[in-house]
């Protein structure tokens, strides 16, 4: 017997010794991080609120309870039970019932009102039926990438759940080594921006953060070939964690599994449907540009199965043994879109701090006075009757700059106009607000009441009728288009310079980061002959020469500025020991690492790729 | 066809453009890092004696010529030819014919005369008799390590030309990688003193530093686990590399084979056999001691199979991309035994530096004052009519104390009384004497004059009568006792204790640096109750009081003091960019870390164990 399946046989008897002797233990099992209880009485269960916290406190685990599908009403009939238990207000739209595992997870507008206070409504709908429910939120805008995230899960299902109770076999394995040490690899990302990769390794476990790419540099690939990574095979890797969606976060991910890798993605749901939706576009762009896309959709959609939801935290080594963040990328203060980072930690010893701003003369205008600037830039291309071309990237500066515009065409600071999102934009934004949990507090309050959310306030427009469509707005009056890709290395923003790159009266409008050797680095540079083979449909070599004028809006970049990061680290609590001045070229994480050190007196580093440390 | 078939097809045909038509080529192949060309007419590449050496430099390859098996005369044949060839004065030994490579070794006294002035002898050989010379030296002392380990690689000579070969077709292999990338991972003896293992690796090649044990703690070996090193498979490993014999640096190397290790060890000669003499000796103790040995004497012989020797020198990566020297053990300035470590570099970026003396406070007494001490002890032991008893490492340490002990009764500085030599001590000295090639200038010189060989000096007396001897020895007049193991845990020091631990007259002199944690620092420290369980044919556990005078004598230890570490840095040429420092005690590796950066402005780093540092 594994040492697994005594550890199950354990518990089980534990359960049994702690529960009444009238409810009945039929399996018991591992689903990645929760222990599954299957039992043939869930109405106890539900009905004795206490018992299943009792249990989780008594055996340190998280437990879920589940009805033994043998005691299932079926679904014919519990259907409108439940649609009796919970309010119509919640505005369920769909139901669909598991009998593998007596689950019925339930797609509502309202989720909350599904819930109940401290789950009370969902404890009554397992009295009454018997059945386990999960709760969903239905997309306040109409998402394909929710839909088909959601229906691949449902047709994987029973696949998934293998995978969860290998996750979860993996996760409560013994532990072997006698040895305990803490480490960092990196994979990437160092005195560089752009693909992102670490990892995190003890004596039992090894942990890969991030696998992205290089914008600009498609063939600079994390370095996973090395034996510490995937050179010594892919199950030498134990879990991968996925800090947000970004392709310089996310763009390889998938190549794991075309690498044999099978175990889980730990990231939130949000960020799984991001992740799903920029990989494939990730892959169509690498075919249209001719290069040999390096994993198939297929392995997209591994991804996707082997993600284990989790909210956000940082890494707990060994049971608080030693404890690493990994910052991501972040902001200090709030943004229109999100809450400003967390910096308060139960525990931390070293800080893996992201630099893309970091260097001594990296501050950046704050937002106020960017949008300052942005409003005179559209009303200046309002008045010369020209159109606002504004390249941005689908997740995340999009969602700020709609909230920007919003609020200035609301508050009448610019005219009401139409601003037309293409490429991915719109379908990022369903995304958004599909998890508004995610989202900054006040933003959250304003999606919940459809009348309110500024994400489907009229003047947006989702270009879904491709070139006619936008050789109509080229022609058409005054507008703002906000499309991808944000460094104009492809996508629709090619099309659009098609459009517009020679009307003197329009203006481009750069309000990212561009990095080294994209084109948007280099019209910012002012590079007049635009060579945009992208998209047009004869693959013929074109060149276009810009007559726009060009604008940089700064402070509305992703990441926080100099005085952000240090407020960020001066500000943390508890203080970090350490800290890795990483995803930064080579000055802005020197800069960075050297003032924290002399400001803070802390161990600071601007690591090389493919070094490691060493921390306990 | 394989990349090096194709490389060998086209060396083929080279060498074919190059020599006279007359000289034919029936095979080319490689062995280790030596091309290797038979010839149906070695005789005329004998006469043509710059022949080879042009192919050399034209071809960029070391070249050794062998003759075609079919074109050789009979062993009996050619036996007196040989004989008459060679002066008689060269002394020969031993001729041993191997008719599947043509090749003769030639075993003499005087290897030299054997060889001639820039090989003639050699060449006039060829040309007598087709075969091809390799010449060693018969050991002037008796080694039954030398003797077992060249009929050991007799015997498996069949087996050793594939392993030769199989090195020489990885060595040659086409590169593969488009990234270059030069790392070292500290594997162990960082911030300790032991267990030295060191991984030197590109985005092609991985090679490992030593592989050694650590004094006084057993169960902490080198961190060959890590994906990096055998955890991903032994095969990860293209190469070994072992500084020299010492258990610290060596006592793991065999360990390597029994996880699958199939690659070269490069070596020199003198350090591939006493590392056969100690490692097996370090199963012997292990068993004695009742620990499970890691591995089996079969693993020692396939370690000296897959030698393959070299002379000293330092890591070209990639034919001099990046380049690093390792100091293994090192003194700055000349020793009885040895001449003071190189420092002189065609090229090198970084040095991996032993710290065990980089202590502020480490400073040595030089070794004038250090012989006058002891023999000032030895002088005050005899007057007690006691004995001395110095424990000693087998290795190295034991042959500078003859030396000194030697000279001291030579020249009337202590009364000539018997040297007994315990231990492996007499067998080490015998391997030393086989190679005086890599022994002090002066030394080598009188080493091949009999008469002039300090080893053979007769009051040196080889231990051989086990306890019976040692009884005599401890009942009878003053006497010096050299003996294993120099750090007093186990070995025959232990019997000598049982015998002259209760002798006040006697003296336990330490010569050598004692490890925290092992017997030989616990007595330095005062200890009087010892416990000597090892040796006692009953098992039974017993202890002895100590009643010997305790006298430490510094100045002799394998390792530069501080003083010589910073003069072995400050004068070498041409001065590395970055040192590491490794092999001390933290606060030894910190404090010479410390100074170098502030002496000499060089990047300097004092790792931990399990660090990745990436130097290009």
């Amino acid at each position: 017997m594994s040492s697994v399946d005594q550890q199950l046989d354990d518990l089980r008897a534990e359960i049994a010794a702690e529960i009444p002797n009238d409810v009945s233990i039929s399996d018991v099992t591992y689903e990645g991080p929760e222990l599954v209880v299957y039992t043939r009485d869930p109405r106890t269960f539900a009905e004795k609120g206490d018992l299943v916290r009792q249990l989780a406190g008594k055996l340190r685990k998280r437990i879920t309870v589940r009805p033994d599908p043998e005691v299932l009403t079926s679904p014919a009939e519990a259907e409108p039970e439940i649609r009796e238990v919970v309010p119509e207000d919640a505005g369920v739209t769909e139901l669909d019932f598991h009998p593998d595992t007596g689950e019925v997870v339930i797609e509502a507008e309202k989720p909350g009102m599904v819930i109940g206070r401290h789950g009370s409504t969902l404890r009554e709908i397992t009295s009454e039926v018997g059945w386990s429910p999960e709760v969903v939120r239905t997309p306040p805008i109409e998402s394909s990438t929710v839909k088909n995230v959601r229906d691949f899960l449902k047709q994987e299902r029973q696949e998934r759940r293998d995978v969860l109770e290998r996750v979860g076999r993996q996760i409560h394995r013994e532990e072997m080594a006698d040895d305990q040490w803490v480490r960092i690899t990196t994979l990437g990302c160092c005195r560089e921006v752009g693909r992102a990769a670490f990892l995190l390794s003890t004596a039992e476990t090894r942990v890969l953060i991030d696998c992205g790419d290089k914008p600009g540099a498609e063939d600079e690939v994390p370095y996973l070939q090395v034996p510490e990574a995937l050179g010594a095979g892919a199950t030498n890797i134990d879990a991968v964690v996925l800090t947000h969606a970004h392709l310089d976060h996310s763009a390889l991910i998938p190549l794991l599994f075309k690498y044999g890798y099978d175990g889980p993605i730990y990231t939130t749901e949000p960020t799984r449907d991001l992740m799903g939706l920029l990989t494939l576009d990730y892959l169509d762009v690498a075919a249209k540009e001719g290069r040999a896309p390096p994993y198939e959709s297929e392995m997209v959609r591994e991804a996707i199965k082997h993600t284990v939801p989790l909210e956000y935290g940082h890494f707990h080594v060994g049971d608080g043994y030693y404890n690493v963040a990994f910052s991501g990328d972040i902001h200090y203060d709030d943004t229109r879109l999100f809450n400003g980072a967390v910096n308060d930690f139960p525990r931390v010893e070293t800080l893996v701090l992201e630099s893309t701003y970091g260097g001594r003369n990296d501050y950046q205008t704050d937002q106020e006075d960017s949008e300052r600037k942005l409003k005179q830039v559209i009303r200046e291309a309002h008045d010369r009757d020209g159109k606002v071309l504004i390249p941005a990237f689908a997740v995340g500066r999009s969602q700020e700059m709609m909230l920007v515009l919003e609020e200035a065409m609301r508050e009448g600071d610019i005219p009401t106009m139409p601003v037309h999102l293409d490429g991915m934009i719109w379908e990022a934004t369903a995304i958004h607000t599909t998890y508004p949990e995610y989202l900054r507090d006040d933003l959250r309050e304003r999606i919940f009441h459809e009348d309110e959310n500024p994400f489907l306030a009229e003047q947006f427009n989702h270009i879904d009728g491709g070139e006619e469509e936008r050789q109509e707005v080229a022609d058409g009056d005054p507008a703002i288009v906000l499309t991808t890709s944000g460094m104009v290395e492809g996508g629709p923003v090619m099309s659009w310079l098609r459009h517009l790159a020679s009307d003197a009266r329009s203006t481009m409008a750069f309000v990212g980061y561009q990095a080294q050797g994209t084109l948007g680095r280099r019209i910012q540079n002012g590079r007049r002959e635009l060579p945009l083979s992208d998209g047009d449909p004869t693959g013929r070599r074109e060149t276009v020469t810009m007559e726009m004028n060009i604008e940089t809006v700064d402070g509305f970049s992703g990441h926080a500025d100099r005085q952000g990061l240090e407020n960020f680290v001066r500000t943390m609590n508890p203080r970090p020991e350490k800290v890795l001045c990483v995803h930064g070229d080579e000055s802005s994480a020197q800069d960075l690492s050297s003032a924290l050190y002399h400001e803070y007196n802390m161990r600071t580093f601007a690591p090389r790729n493919l070094e490691t440390f060493r921390f306990r």
